[in-house]
């Protein structure tokens, strides 16, 4: 491991059991029967811990869109142009995407990193740019990124955490946009989870039975090209993964070390989020899943975390889309788990036998 | 049928075609894959469809909730006191309730009817008095409403529906307390459905396996002592029903018959749906499933009515609870439809293959 990402391998925070132990005390007190608001009830125990107090909170947000374009692209996995990242890109900054829509329905903020689109998206106004290519190179035939990149790329995402964390934000998303990401996250976890290609690959943004077929041998060649190499996850995400997948792993990672609870959105953020959980284990503890996607290989992928989402709504847009519908299911967790009146308040007889 | 209750056979509503046409083109072309935000594009093309409208809007939510007592509960089919009831319908107005929680969360209004508690909650601020009596008989002695009750029950929520149409509210939620009603709404589930109690009876605010066994038991015997009028859904309602279970048929009815679309909650407002539907066929064309409760047998009703839940939580809370928990969908589904830029406006290349 080159020596910039020492940090990787820092300690996860730890959450709060006498807080978590507090709001449990506290939920059985609430005027309704022992666990009828189901999740609803240990989404607000869980926040509790995450956050170290008994009444915890889910009002600020942050959406942090991670875009980068992918080599492998020209491999036709694609239904989409590559020149729609960047364009996408511009869209998340003037607020006409579907995550820039739900950021300001739900009050929360909206930050967009370049990290190399194939096109230049130049100067945008609210776009941060730290362009460390062209996109990623084709890799089926080399690695997706140099060393120097992956490291960049996992930095952004640190960085991104750590400014989240410094501005009091409660609750991280990330969010994703790069034509061909669902075919590098598909190579990723097909190698991270030893699972055959065809397990992960699905139609992304619309390709039809052939495409399909078309990306899982994509994947195949890759994984066949890297093998000596995919054992270490760090270098499984340098071969396969992408400039953005790398920069939500590292976030997630540095999420989990500095305390700071996150929504994992779909497929691609979720196989981000096992290789944040591979190359920190323990990290997965910080992370909620938010929703099952209509990718089919989105639920081998939350099978090896452990996730249950919370909602099953048939997404499959990416952007951390799915993610920022889940916000007012922790919002109104947290508002029951505050303002309900407990039985002795209310001067209500309990559950009898 | 006693003639006040002829307008259950007025027309219900038609939905606008045409508004729900021109959403569906709006869908397409936003910039997105086609389909890609899942149900949340069918349900602001429904919204657009019942508002008549090719922009609906879910802003103005009202939350009825309907309480009364059940005379049944002196079988022992409830892990709570009768005494609960009237407490809760003070927590309402109190605001102490999940759904009072909910309600100010949402910025939704709620609306609290007394139809008839077992202890009288007396002059309440912010309860509306309607007292049909002090809960309904014994439906294991005979029938749990008299004629005149039903009918004034179910005129009690077609006033509500009128209120709330009068008022200018784009999403009506009906709510329900009545300790011992998931006792009542099985009943007539199973009368309406022609399944045996087994499956329909469940542990409601908590009853232990030897609990819903005696439970069913009951459902059995009155299912025996009514069993030659429950042909007829307005008889199974009077004889197996409750005020609040027939002031949600009637609510239910009087939406879809002046066209104001409706979440339904859970186990007991979805089989006050099915009573609905089987009162007035076609009344279902305006009802949205919220969740899947965790009650065994809400699977079974809403089978019956080809509903298919926006969320599952696990929540089993009733209070109209559930319905409320999924509002924020449809105001960000409605959100999306509107505020998403379109491939035009955005100077994207769409789908290529």
């Amino acid at each position: 491991m080159i020596e910039e990402l020492t940090w990787l391998k820092g300690s996860v925070a730890s959450p709060d059991e006498e807080a978590a132990r507090a709001a449990a005390e506290r939920q059985a007190t609430l005027i309704k029967p022992p666990g009828a608001l189901g999740r609803l009830e240990s989404l607000a125990v869980r926040l509790a811990a995450w956050q170290g107090t008994p009444k915890p909170s889910a009002d600020r947000v942050r959406i942090v869109l991670f875009a980068g374009d992918h080599g492998v692209a020209e491999e036709g996995v694609s239904a989409f142009p590559q020149s729609v990242t960047a364009s996408m890109v511009r869209q998340f900054a003037e607020g006409g995407a579907a995550v820039s829509v739900l950021a300001r329905a739900l009050g929360a903020e909206l930050e967009v990193l370049d990290l190399g689109t194939a096109e230049d998206t130049g100067s945008v106004a609210g776009v941060r740019n730290l362009r460390l290519g062209p996109g990623t190179a084709n890799f089926t035939r080399e690695p997706a990124m140099t060393e120097r990149q992956l490291a960049q790329a996992l930095c952004a995402g640190r960085d991104a955490a750590e400014r989240a964390r410094s501005a009091g934000i409660q609750i991280f998303i990330g969010g994703e946009m790069g034509i061909g990401n669902t075919t590098a996250a598909a190579a990723l976890a097909s190698a991270l989870l030893g699972e055959a290609p065809e397990a992960l690959a699905g139609p992304g943004a619309g390709l039809g039975g052939e495409g399909v077929r078309r990306k899982a041998e994509v994947i195949r060649r890759a994984l066949a090209l890297h093998a000596p190499y995919l054992t270490d996850p760090l270098e499984a995400l340098r071969r396969l993964g992408g400039f953005e997948i790398a920069a939500l792993a590292g976030a997630f990672i540095a999420c989990a070390q500095r305390g700071l609870p996150l929504l994992v959105d779909g497929f691609i953020c979720t196989a981000a989020a096992l290789a944040a959980e591979r190359l920190r284990p323990g990290a997965a503890g910080w992370f909620l899943y938010a929703h099952a996607s209509a990718e089919p290989g989105h639920a081998r992928i939350l099978a090896a975390l452990d996730g249950k989402p919370l909602l099953d709504l048939g997404m499959r847009l990416g952007e951390g889309s799915g993610a920022a519908v889940a916000v007012p299911l922790l919002r109104l967790a947290c508002a029951l788990h505050a303002g309900m009146a407990t039985f002795e308040e209310a001067g209500i007889a309990g559950k009898s036998s």
